[in-house]
């Protein structure tokens, strides 16, 4: 009785949500939203053969990578569960293309609105899939622990508060932070492990053995590491100034990705019983080399820096993987199912400090003309770099500040019963929100499996 | 003994079809292919700095996503049946390469022929890539019930068809389809249709049981639908004007499917019994915004345009695998195995009729400079608007004549008795004409396999 | 006991290797590395629109390309064993990772050391990832047969001797082989064969059993197998001049692929005995292509040239994996897991017997200004284009040596006792290197996974 009222309800609040949500957005899209001078064919004028004007080409690339990492890298990447891979696939995909849309208004009223309308271009697509990737990174927390519902109130929600506080940060500020250590990783994470606080669930282990991985799921959500591992260096680089920002934010992403790994297997070897490698700490601390430059890997960071940044960040994130994961559940009630703590979290909040760091070593000196596109308040005179340095800091706390009470609210919206939250015993499976195959003629199924049929005859 | 003749059969046709189409088209290639200007060392001129030069690599990175699209997408996508990976993504890799080198002279010889050579450049690869998609959505419609051999004669018809068809849209009639609403998917989906119908079997039921999915092959074929929805904005956009073209292209291809996705959640669960998600409509409806906007992207659509759109065809997408497909087998003996009627077919033509109304409604002063990359014909005056309309509408019919005509010649011919057709209770399955892993060791193999311990105990 | 030991071992081996090289090359980054002119901010001058400063935007989309293909693409071909599928992708992802940090090193000293710095930069990159190349296809010999530690240091040393052998031929020969035919193909195949035949097993059919594929893993190779197919244009013409060199290298490459693709699919049904396809043929021989065009992609080889070329290399790898391989071990002892020799190695040798005789055509007419470019020693009348074709053929043999050699001395090394190598009855299996989901709770597991063979016995 409670399952068939379940499935009632269930019935009507996703597709309800989803239309509700997307005919708002369509009407604000038809009120406010237009083409922005590059995509707009009167607007435009093309053929002066002048560097702005390829700037749509110069970006494109990185776009498609930021891209493909937001769809295929998080998707694939929560894909470990051994019976949630449709829902950590769609949900995703579901969730992020909302996110995307709403994004796409939220971020357009603070940044290009004007003369009575958002203007939109490769840069709202680029800023959207940014958004989307916090979202995920949330979404990681509380994987197999929300439905779809819940999880599009969350999109509502954390996308609001992350533009604002990238718009505090970026804009209000005159903070750096391309890469988003601060903005994306760490906001993404703590906001979604204090919704998972909130929502803490004594009796989990009802479900626990859905847990774990099973050998071929493991193997998607190497997929799903392995793109955003090669698309790095493009998802730092994409908002960074033209020449030689995005050269060099793409290559110190690429040096601290590979110390990340280095040092993910060496710990990932050196923490086990038995010297055997856990595919946990390889799917996801070796990305952790890109969270941490996030801030500063525009910034004169050096190649060194970058590895040796990497490197703690692997060491850090295998560690926290290892023995924080456990004493965030069993003491402060945090169930973390992709422990996006140690992959967003610490390495996050360590590149805010990295950044710190490097812009209080900022000198003309050093960045010579590139001080402009970089650090533009101080190359005009009006911050110190130990000025730019607090600034810094201080968008680190704000966003900490926005996460924490952000994640908070966001828990206690979705308790709201109508959104229909999975049973204890149900969590971390597909099979209440998806038509799982062979499931209803399992007996029908037996004989197509690995041996030949005729041999039953 | 039938078994043993196929055998036999087998043995000769797909190698002796391989070995006479690749001796034909490299023979050709001999006489005809050339490298074009910007391709041959001693014709190009690099270095003066225009636009005009820098064109391949403004184009190069939208070449390679399509590339992606074409063998990733459409080859995974496919590989949602049990015991049909090999094949689906097997068949897409050899059927689809045919394809590449054939429409290459083809295409070749209706563009870009003169002085008694077709002269090959970056444009002929994203051509015959268009072509390669065309042909993927027709084996789409009879997946599970061709053999290698008949794929390889139905790609030596549809292309020569697809190319013609698209030369008396493009070049004669003046007709706008950038991202082929018309040409590719509308094209494509009613030629396999057609050919289904010629091709049908009313004995189908008797592989029924391999007609669905398992867990892990749904999995694989959502990585096809994530690399087809992510590259789906470069595959519009590729042939378009370089610039605003591309630019506004790229950005109405996005928009459209977060829309398409959107509304294929909600419609999928609100159709289900109990609103349980259906895979199957997220894997395929929720990409039906990108080929509804494959005439009217380049157009000036407007961000709302492109989400109402998109909007509409996830609906019409998701509705169509509920509700019509099992009609189409029943009424009108069409089987449809990945449902193409449902993600290319009525989306085509949907997207068909859209560009129609845009450019209906295009203005001097909405379009300005740019009606000349759009609207050349109206920009130069030979044309109005209403006019380029109907061309657009006539477009569409002649386009349904050529794959209605085309798709049925193509049944006949691949009823052709020495193309080795599988036998009905033989459908969907690899092992006719794979090595299938583990076969002639089942016994040995049967312990590391998937079979369910449950008849262990 | 032994066992004990071993992992006492290993829990120290590999962790103690990482943490030593990582350790090592952070500090000669430390001491040598710095940005180089186009990605240092004081010394980048964007902004004065010339073609020269916008390299990095021409090379970038083909980098990430490259990038994709030695993680995605060399990764997950190797994923097709049933039980080795963590360590194929996992020992990838270490080794190249080390990889691409050393031979940043040993290749900046080599080619960009001035001013007491090595200076890096998108080059850098690029030529990382392709000796990563070479060290992944030497893998591809010993799969199976080798762990982690060894795996190490064998790059540690081939990296070395690749780039050695590459300086030598590209720097001090003046030979051409832009898509590595000799450099990274033949090289690392040939460093692989020797190697493995060095560590030869006498005892390997212990492990036999574990040597063939199942369904769901060839899918994941075949994954491997479409993304070095569609992404090897990019490949090839990554290092190549601007302009036609890259547009004609792509062309060049990609119609060959097609060629190999169509005759690997023939002859796949003709060796075998009943006609159906072999899928190790599809997944690896299609892409010998690629390989034979490596060194000629950038000439003028002519589209016809490119399908004739990869007509024959299909046909040769397909031939070597069903008539070769087996002889190679019973004969040579050596013992190919992946078929590099079919791949790698016979194409490679192929491909640079076509660079000679494509050299030895060149000719002032056909190649005009180009000459430049392509042959700068025979354009400046250094060399005749006999002489050139005679350098070419000289480098093939010094590569044959360097690989050869260099491979034997690999093997020795990797025979050091501490390396903690697999006995014969293990290898092929992750459960020695890594912890596999299930196996603690094999029975609460049993009713999904696969289960072990031995606890039947």
């Amino acid at each position: 009785m409670p399952r068939a009222a379940g499935h009632r309800h269930r019935r009507l609040v996703l597709p309800l949500l989803c239309l509700i949500f997307q005919g708002a957005t369509a009407l604000l899209f038809a009120v406010f939203v237009r083409y922005n001078r590059e995509t707009d064919a009167a607007l435009w004028h093309w053929g002066n053969h002048s560097n702005v004007d390829n700037e749509f080409y110069f970006r494109y690339p990185s776009f498609q990578d930021v891209h493909a990492m937001v769809f295929v890298g998080f998707g694939f990447l929560m894909v470990f569960l051994q019976r949630y891979g449709f829902s950590s696939v769609g949900f995703t995909f579901l969730v992020a293309t909302f996110t995307l849309q709403w994004a796409t208004l939220v971020q357009g009223f603070l940044h290009s609105f004007h003369g009575g309308h958002i203007h939109v271009g490769l840069d709202s697509l680029i800023n959207a899939d940014f958004c989307a990737g916090a979202v995920l990174i949330s979404f990681g927390a509380v994987l197999g622990k929300t439905g779809p519902a819940q999880l599009l109130l969350m999109a509502l929600l954390e996308t609001v508060l992350f533009s604002v506080n990238e718009f505090i940060l970026l804009s209000l500020l005159g903070v750096r932070d391309a890469g988003g250590s601060m903005t994306i990783h760490t906001f993404g994470a703590y906001f979604g492990l204090f919704l998972s606080r909130v929502l803490y669930r004594s009796q989990l282990e009802k479900s626990k053995q859905r847990q774990s991985s099973v050998y071929h799921s493991d193997l998607f959500a190497m997929t799903g590491t392995i793109f955003l591992w090669i698309f790095w260096p493009s998802f730092n680089s994409a908002p960074t100034a033209l020449g030689d920002g995005q050269h060099r934010t793409a290559l110190n992403t690429y040096y601290s990705l590979t110390a990340s790994t280095l040092s993910t297997f060496a710990l990932s070897a050196l923490v086990s019983g038995d010297g055997r490698l856990d595919m946990v700490h390889i799917q996801n601390a070796a990305l952790a080399g890109g969270v941490v430059v996030g801030t500063s890997s525009e910034m004169m960071l050096t190649p060194f820096g970058a590895v040796a940044a990497g490197f703690l960040a692997g060491t850090v994130s295998t560690l926290g993987y290892k023995f924080f994961t456990p004493v965030l559940e069993s003491r402060f009630k945090v169930q973390d199912t992709c422990g996006v703590h140690n992959l967003h979290g610490m390495p996050g909040v360590l590149g805010a400090l990295l950044g710190v760091v490097v812009a209080w070593l900022a000198t003309h000196e050093v960045y010579g003309d590139g001080l402009q596109t970089v650090f533009p308040l101080i190359a005009q005179g009006q911050r110190s770099a130990t000025s730019q340095a607090v600034y810094q800091l201080f968008g680190m706390f704000v966003t900490l500040v926005f996460a924490s009470v952000g994640g908070s609210l966001g828990g206690l919206l979705l308790k709201l019963p109508f959104l229909d939250s999975p049973p204890d015993s149900q969590c971390f499976e597909d099979q209440i929100y998806w038509e799982v195959p062979g499931e209803q003629e399992a007996e029908a199924q037996r004989p197509l499996r690995a041996e030949e049929p005729d041999t039953q005859a």
